[in-house]
């Protein structure tokens, strides 16, 4: 039956004297000098198309006469990149690759070009610490929510440690696995704490996807279902300063309309590149006369952060006005690129090394 | 930029007021009467073929004007299987299918028929406990290894409960993600604690792909840093009588030989379709004279399970056989099917049921 002898063969693939078909393409392969080559078989296609967020625009790859079509680029600058072949026009992510971007959208697969000298989210030989998976009620959305919880190294539910906490909210169409399998946040806290750049900390990534009307409900979840459920979980400290959020992108968006609707409990605010052209933040901020001098003394940071090539860079620009025009205070971290991860890593390293402190 | 544009367009699709392109087709759709309609959208393929592990053999599927492939297929009787699109022969897996069977080999989607009635494997509204993501330092290998460590509902690291290790390993080429995002080893194992069925156990789900020469240092990695690593960071029984191996395909050929080689250490022995034509276990059971009191004294259960249209059933017969003529004592489940994590799931519900009892 051939799925039964295309399992066999799959199978098999491991153990190369019995395999059944011919080994898959090495791909991607970075080479020592950061050049990456990237293949892709498909004897049939008319045009495969390497896009990658290390490069300025797509490159057509070249297919030989096996069929197998490949890309050499670079030298590429040490992070980590998404990239994805355009299969006669269609998004494929890298069939070779493991490494897939966790997103419920498009598909990106993930390039590791670690460089000479470890980054801040490389995998190091420190104190690690570990993510917890859970799933807890949500009343607001009535439905049980998926969230991963990080726990820094040394984390004790035994002991007489409490531990502040971040919620980290990811970005549209991403998943509650984006921050840490894209983001990697578990290993930058890892590698900051064990620097001393940051205190040891609980991280929290919900699920933040809630459809049709995403954040208002949203917003409802994680103050009245998901806090609770950590404090009632782990041992954190509950105050105002001991309580962060932060996000990107819609997770951005979230962000501001969670915390600063909120600052009797979030006296951190770190917004990444936020969308807010939403309902709720028109709700929340189209005629918001706040009383800026309560917030200001309640807010510890406020940052909003942001590309100048993102393609939200206009809009984020006019948001960071409206709260300088409240007299909010705030602090914002303009920088190059676009609205990637590669971003995003950075702006979480700076936020961590920022709050609780 | 083209690759910005890109971004947004991708960014925007979850907005559909602003997307920027079609929405992408509905795949797999599920319906009421569990039959599945597949779509995979490509204007140029020639061929189009639906592989999945609920059909007797692949089929084509039939294109539309627009480039639309689709097939309709079922009533397919409730449980999760693993397919792949087969496009112009190149396996992908379903792009608009968040749902990936994690291996480091394969590209096969995977589609939930839930049914009527909620199966093992099922999230239901129960106690849940959780899945920890850690690293640990394997010393045998020289490096950090990842593994996953399941605790169940009410598992207090400060109190006075310890509980039994089951040790679950996936097939070759699987990642240690397999166990729970294929095997749902974390749910079956909520479901039937919660019926009572179960005692409450921790389950170590570690990455057991060690290249080129696989068995023999991984079994001295769990017998010599695994084990050790769990003991140190988890409130666990320690003795045999509390210890499980379990694995299936490749991981069911390194369960019997850290089990078997380590009666000492695991009371309870349970392998699934085991993959055995390795260096290790010729070793091992080439001219294996066992002293089978001591070993049948030792084993609580001993049980090998496999289908009887599994590509290793040949194998695992003679494998039966074998400790047949040896005197040990064991239990074995012949059941209907294929190499499949169908019977994969059937096979950890049952062992869940029978060890630490």
């Amino acid at each position: 039956m051939k799925t039964y002898l295309y399992i066999i063969a799959l199978f098999l693939i491991p153990f190369a004297a019995s395999a059944q078909r011919p080994v898959p393409p090495n791909s991607p392969e970075v080479h020592s000098d950061n050049r990456v080559t990237f293949r892709y078989f498909s004897p049939t296609a008319k045009r495969v198309v390497l896009d990658g967020e290390f490069m300025a625009s797509p490159q057509a790859m070249t297919k030989d006469a096996a069929g197998l079509w490949s890309i050499t680029v670079g030298p590429v600058t040490p992070d980590i990149y998404p990239y994805s072949f355009l299969v006669d026009s269609i998004q494929v992510a890298d069939p070779n690759n493991t490494y897939l971007f966790a997103n419920e959208r498009f598909k990106r697969s993930i390039v590791d070009i670690p460089g000479k000298v470890p980054m801040v989210h490389a995998l190091k030989d420190v104190p690690h610490g570990k993510i917890d998976y859970r799933y807890y009620k949500s009343a607001t959305l009535d439905t049980l929510r998926r969230a991963l919880i990080y726990t820094p190294p040394g984390y004790d539910a035994s002991g007489n440690t409490s531990y502040p906490v971040l919620y980290l909210i990811h970005g549209g169409s991403d998943t509650e696995e984006t921050w840490t399998k894209v983001g990697r946040a578990n290993l930058i806290a890892d590698n900051l704490i064990a620097e001393g750049k940051a205190v040891p900390m609980i991280i929290v990534m919900p699920y933040g996807n809630v459809r049709p009307r995403p954040m208002p409900s949203f917003t409802q979840d994680v103050v009245n279902d998901l806090i609770g459920f950590v404090e009632a979980n782990y041992r954190v400290l509950k105050d105002s300063k001991n309580r962060a959020v932060a996000g990107f992108s819609v997770g951005g968006g979230q962000t501001l309309n969670i915390g600063l609707t909120h600052t009797d409990k979030f006296a951190y605010v770190c917004s990444y590149a936020p969308y807010t052209a939403t309902e709720e933040f028109k709700e929340n901020f189209g005629n918001w006369s706040p009383d800026k001098d309560q917030i200001n003394s309640r807010l510890k940071l406020f940052t909003i952060s942001v590309g100048t090539q993102d393609f939200l860079y206009e809009s984020v620009k006019q948001n960071i006005a409206m709260y300088q025009e409240k007299g909010i205070n705030l602090k914002t971290y303009i920088v190059p690129g676009y609205h990637t991860w590669m971003n995003c890593r950075l702006f979480l390293a700076t936020s961590l090394q920022e709050i609780f402190k």
